[in-house]
């Protein structure tokens, strides 16, 4: 039988990490449990290093993401692609950007690769804040393909503020954590 | 009750516009089949006119995508993701490249975006092909993103081939059919 339907769905351990019900009220806060989410994964051995959330901007947490390529057998199952298509189908509509309705952020364990910039900008998201460089990503194997400084400036030509590096060293310990274990390096 | 699963489809009619029996023996052939999914996504109003095809290098199909976004409530689902998830699903691997294994292409109706373009390094495919160019899409009102001509020169560096503009006036020819007929343009 040909596949007609894909399916994404984080690790069933996901729903006990995170809280829909409170706020979480800054911007640590928020780095952190992507950073949680991604360290979860690598000991798991659910996915790459690599985690992703969407809050509006009263901090209440709309959809999270881990990484599952190799879980999924689907190399764009990237921790912050899930993020986004999950914060999508709680809010009924492709974009997250809707009159009347709160802005969102996306914050990531790590800087965004080439596709998930793009996916971004697509997503509607007013804000993103990421902790590990790509430099740290690149030190541990992965590549983040085509983004340069053009490409931010796209984004924040479009209205998209970006925040670099919070919590830099938490995040990057993550991605070491990951090749200490042996974690298989994807699209190397 | 929040979401826990994303499901990404194409829409029924596509199986019956598809042949994986048989070979699509020349590039013209899988460019024709892209172009054929973008202009039925119009016509049915399903989706924005975008479609896109896997082929493997005997030109068996093994995975088609039209553009979801709308009906599918995610800003991801592009033709081009969708079609490489179906092929990997095909495949059962998260890469289309495997030991032993021919080699994939992947084909567009139009010049992918930022994210689909960086989606395309991770997939494994070693050649893409596409119609429409990135002003045809501009044109009609799509945004492209972030997508310059290093970015095409990183993918080169990898081993991927890119082939621009084949059968473009027919590819333009569904973008402009998609404006008249008062497709929405979302993402502006």
């Amino acid at each position: 039988m040909r596949p007609t339907e894909i399916q994404i769905t984080n690790p069933d351990w996901v729903d006990s990490m995170v809280d829909y019900s409170s706020r979480y009220t800054d911007d640590e806060a928020r780095v952190r449990l992507t950073i949680q989410l991604a360290r979860e994964n690598v000991l798991r051995r659910t996915g790459g290093p690599f985690g992703a959330a969407v809050f509006d901007d009263t901090g209440r947490l709309v959809g999270v993401g881990t990484n599952g390529v190799v879980r999924l057998r689907n190399s764009s199952a990237h921790a912050e692609i899930v993020a986004l298509a999950m914060a999508q189908a709680a809010v009924g509509s492709f974009t997250l950007q809707n009159d009347g309705q709160p802005c969102h952020e996306l914050f990531s364990s790590c800087e965004p690769c080439a596709m998930c910039l793009g996916a971004t900008l697509w997503s509607g998201v007013t804000r993103v804040v990421f902790s590990a460089m790509r430099e740290d990503a690149t030190q541990s194997g992965f590549d983040e393909g085509p983004v340069f400084a053009d490409s931010y400036r796209y984004l924040e030509n479009r209205g998209i503020t970006i925040e670099r590096g919070r919590l830099r060293s938490e995040g990057a310990a993550v991605l070491k954590l990951y090749v200490e274990q042996g974690g298989p390096i994807y699209n190397p």
